[in-house]
């Protein structure tokens, strides 16, 4: 067989039966009465589901399980020359509290089931193939997300990510070394095979499963979506001052209402928020936020201040918008950028092999950005990098009512497998 | 001398060392290091004041202090005739959290100063005067404001008063009652003179006196506000419902944001208000709180809310104001009347004879509406009731930095005593 023909092998290999039961059982750990998932990074319940889908693969021959100095855990399936770099696969077990079954845990099933697809086809690949559980991609209990990931290309962010606290005053660094210790255990009293996983190591190419999280493909009735570029986002507060006065004795000529001004620009970024999305599908403008103080009924506002997330896959598009929306809000007495993250363009000749894959194996599917962060973002400046994107039904995430038909789940890791195998297998 | 000569004579008795002397020492009780005052309503703090106030004057020749089933407090001088009904004076010692020294306090201390001044000239009235300090005026302890006054003009609402709960659970009712073992425990072991204070008893007058809380007598440049009226008052809380979802994956089709609802209704509103408060001096309107859920930068708001409060002296204005908020909100799935008091006309006689004692007293004087509610509010169902008011520097309260130049208070206090004097005299 050529290498487009193992692949397609390997694809037809991928079985939803399969997946659907891995991803049952992982749903158990941190599972909430609602049907959804709490399973912050490094608690109990995301070390015992690291323990389970390391163990289900460290003591299968040809397998082999790490941990790195971030935490992040690897499950690796040799290749014929374990001297070449491997092709890189997975995203997250950890969840938002009242979050969803299928959140980072797809993208790390579904490459292990590419794993399960290519040992029932006896496919033997020339490069190893891994799959990556990054740690901490929410940010829900370590501020911010995507510790594991950025940590891994650029280790040097390692030692101030290791003095970030939760709210129980545990350190990140503290968590990690429990969450290692706790590998360690795993695999000595239980024979697994490990390897040396050392952070910055080279990546032959990297290729994330995640569902949307938007409402994109379930509207163009798709299957897969193969994206091109990561947003880049970037979230302001606007702060307005008033002087507090009371609601019943303060006329119109004495108030100085901090509600007035921050109403009004609010105001007027959404309603250039509505024009210049309908203009530009790719833009979205978001107010998120909105509080005054002192928050009393009677009493009139001293301070007002509202949030806006702002994201384009261009950022000049980006830095235009915001002289915009700074002089909406000019009457402001403080704007903050709060974030500032680049547009994030995917490898030209991986997003086309994601094409390819869905075009040979008959899956309806579309080119489209990703709104949201996800590990791969940082992987794109270590090694090439894409993603392939299932349907979230309604466009719903972070939500317990999170979900995807398991054909759609199942066609999204067809795809993967069949890139996959062709990155990992000679032309 | 006639009455009016009389009313005279007290006016010029009040001292505005007397008077500064005893706000000072009251501002004790409860004082907070930025200059303010923490004393709310039956606190040991409020207590050791009501037991410093009472104890000044329950042992001198003339006078008595009783305390009612709400804890409200009475100081009584006598006049010639005990079977007329006595004329009331007074206001709370009680306030906010971050209170000043002034807003309650200078009610009470100016009665007293009228008693001190009425000794000083050695006169005799016919009727008794009370000096009245009303259980928790504020409302931040037990909520609503007003129990005092209102339970003194209503009784059966006493039952239900009782039960309410501060933040401690300790319910009002056990409040109250500790209260009145601590005066009676008081009045005993210093040999108070006592009187029976029985709830709803008949009054024959009363005038309270209070800072004005807002700016308009500072920037007229007078002394003396005379009270016509309390507005009417009505609070709304206006909600908008959306659907959450991802800032950064959902295109404008697919949005539902409440925040966009909410910002236009809240604009029209505040628009509206802006126009109508110009054209009615009278009219006040005013959005305090604001706020959005799930308040996250990169959510789209599945809910935002905000309220009005908006006030009147006549109530078919308020009525029709109502109508138009309800139509600029109409995309709101649920709007809620939290507050709705009518305005409360004060007695035209006794407006009448505030005005003839500034004048008389040559002090610098308008008539005003009163913006915030006051005890006189309850008082005024009851018995012909007015208010005086002294000059807000800045227009501040409830706000440690209120304050109000001495020679106001001091005017403000001859008005009282005019006043006083001339319904507790015969003609």
């Amino acid at each position: 067989m050529n290498t487009a023909e193992l692949a397609e092998t390997c694809a037809g290999a991928v079985s939803g039966g399969r997946l659907g039961r891995m991803l049952d059982e992982l749903a158990q750990w941190g599972a909430r009465e609602d049907g959804g998932v709490d399973r912050q990074t490094l608690t109990t319940q995301d070390l015992s589901a690291r323990r389970w889908i390391a163990g289900l693969y460290a003591t299968r021959a040809g397998y082999k399980v790490a941990i790195d100095a971030a935490a992040n855990i690897f499950i690796r399936r040799e290749g014929n020359d374990p001297a070449l770099a491997p092709v890189l696969t997975g995203s997250h077990l950890d969840t938002q509290p009242a979050g969803g079954r299928l959140d980072g845990a797809f993208g790390v099933v579904a490459g292990l089931e590419v794993f399960n697809a290519l040992d029932e086809a006896g496919i033997r690949t020339q490069r190893a193939m891994e799959v990556a559980a990054w740690t901490n991609e929410e940010g829900c209990r370590f501020s911010p997300g995507l510790m594991g990931s950025n940590a891994f290309v650029d280790p040097t962010q390692m030692d101030g990510l290791r003095s970030v606290l939760d709210a129980q005053g545990i350190t990140f660094g503290a968590a990690v070394d429990s969450a290692c210790q706790d590998f360690a255990e795993s695999a000595r009293s239980n024979g697994w095979h490990g390897f040396d996983a050392p952070m910055k190591r080279a990546i032959h190419a990297c290729i994330e499963a995640h569902i949307e999280q938007g409402p994109e493909l379930e509207r163009a009735a798709l299957q897969v979506g193969c994206v091109n570029a990561i947003q880049g986002v970037r979230w302001y507060e606007m702060t307005f001052s008033g002087r507090s006065s009371h609601a019943g004795t303060t006329p119109l000529a004495a108030r100085d209402d901090a509600m007035v001004k921050a109403v009004a620009a609010a105001h007027a970024v959404l309603g250039m928020a509505a024009l210049e999305m309908q203009a530009d599908p790719s833009l979205r403008i978001t107010v998120g936020r909105f509080q005054a103080l002192p928050a009393s009924i009677n009493t009139i506002a001293r301070e007002a201040r509202f949030t806006i997330d702002l994201r384009h896959p261009d950022d000049k598009v980006l830095e235009a918008m915001q002289v915009r929306l700074l002089q909406l809000c000019a009457q402001a007495s403080h704007t903050a950028v709060l974030l500032c993250k680049p547009p994030v363009p995917f490898d030209a000749a991986l997003h086309q092999l994601t094409q390819e894959a869905c075009t040979r194996l008959g899956l309806p599917h579309m080119s489209m950005l990703s709104g949201a962060f996800h590990d791969a973002m940082p992987l794109a400046a270590h090694t090439p990098t894409v993603m392939l994107f299932a349907p979230s039904r309604d466009g719903l995430s972070h939500n317990p009512a999170e979900h995807t038909p398991i054909e759609d789940l199942t066609a999204c890791t067809r795809a993967l497998a069949f890139c996959m195998t062709r990155l990992a297998c000679p032309n």
